[in-house]
C-alpha cells in the first residue's frame, strides 16, 4: 500500500476565496497523524512555506518523537513518526516520487464534486495495485483553485443524510481514510 | 432518523484504567458537532458533571450561538445547535428519551471488540426503522467499565490495515456517524 496524505497550509482560500496561507495547528498534526498511522499511511506530509510555521510544526512532532512525549506515551511517538514537513506540495510530490520511485497520482478533496471527480471505488482499486497516491487536504476553507487544476484527479465529496457539509479537516480527513482504507471485514462482519 | 451523540467527560479511564473525570475540550465540540449536523445527529450531549466545565462548555457554545461567532460563520452557529450540556449520561438518556417517546437505545464505543458488540449492518438497520439510538464516546483513554455494563450494546472497533488503532475521540466519532448514516449512494457511485 502506497498512500500518502498532505495537509496543506498554502495555497488555500479564506471564507472569501482569497489565497492565503493558514497557521499550523497542534490538533491537526496529532489527529491525522494517528488516524494516517491506523490506516496504513507511509508519510503524512504537513506543507507550509512559513518558516516560523516549519518550525512550530517541527517542535510540536519534535516533543512526541524525542521529548518527554515520547516516554509518557509511545502510541503517541509512533503515530508522530509519520509527519514530514515540506514548503510545498511539488517538494512533497518530488520526494514521494522518490520514496516510491514513480510519482504518485496526486487527489485533491473538496466540498463539491467537481468535473474531475474519480469514484472511491476507482481509487480504492488504484491502491490495490500498489499505485502510489497521494491524498491532499485543504486547511481554512479548502484548496486554491491553482491547487484543483494540478491534481489528477478530485476524491468525491463527504455526504451526510443533511445539506449541511461544513466538516472539520480532521473529520474529513479520518472519514476518507476509512473509506479507502479501512478493511473490507470490518464493514462486512459476521451476520451470525 | 433518530440518533444522539454523548461525549462523556466521566466517568472515563486514564491511561492506566483508573476512573476519572477529563477535561472538555474547545475542537471536541466543533468537530463532532460538525460531523454531526452533517450526518443528521439530532443531539450532541455534551456529558460532564464539573459545574467549571459546563460552564465552559456553554461559554465556548453561547459565543457561536449569540456572539461574534455566529454573525461571521452561521454554519458553526447551525453546527453548534446540537449540543446539550449535561451532568450524566443517565440525565442525558432520560431527556432523550422524552425527546423521542421511547428509550434510545444506548451504543458504547470501543477499540476493543467487546461480547456485546453489535454489528454496524444491525445498528444501520435499527436507524433505518427510526429506533432511536444514542451512540456514547468515551475521551481520555475510553469509557469506564461501568458504562460498558450498562450499555445496550457496543459497536464493533475500527481498524484499518494496521495493528496501531488509536484514533482520536474527534475521528472515531467522524468515521463511525459516516458508517452508520453516510449516504449509500455516495459509496455505490456511478462506475463511468
Amino acid at each position: 500500500m502506497k498512500v500518502d496524505v498532505a495537509l496543506v497550509h498554502h495555497p488555500v482560500v479564506n471564507r472569501i476565496g482569497e489565497t492565503i496561507g493558514s497557521a499550523v495547528t497542534n490538533l491537526d498534526l496529532h489527529d491525522i497523524a494517528r488516524a494516517g498511522r491506523t490506516y496504513g499511511v507511509n508519510t503524512y506530509w504537513v506543507v507550509t512555506p512559513f518558516k516560523e510555521q516549519q518550525e512550530l510544526a517541527a517542535q510540536i512532532v519534535g516533543h512526541w518523537q524525542n521529548g518527554h512525549g515520547a516516554t509518557v506515551n509511545p502510541d503517541r511517538q509512533n503515530a508522530l513518526s509519520i509527519i514530514r514537513i515540506r514548503a510545498s506540495i511539488e517538494e512533497a510530490i518530488a520526494e514521494a516520487t522518490t520514496n516510491y520511485g514513480e510519482r504518485p497520482c496526486v487527489l485533491a478533496t473538496c466540498a463539491k464534486r467537481q468535473s474531475n471527480t474519480r469514484s472511491f471505488a476507482a481509487i480504492r482499486a488504484m491502491i490495490g495495485a500498489e499505485k502510489p497516491v497521494m491524498l491532499l487536504f485543504g486547511t481554512a476553507w479548502g484548496l486554491s483553485p491553482d491547487v484543483m487544476e494540478m491534481v489528477d484527479g478530485v476524491l468525491p465529496p463527504l455526504q451526510g443524510p443533511t445539506p449541511f457539509n461544513h466538516l472539520s479537516v480532521r473529520s474529513a480527513a479520518s472519514i476518507m481514510l476509512d473509506r479507502l482504507l479501512g478493511r473490507p471485514d470490518d464493514w462486512e462482519e459476521e451476520q451470525n
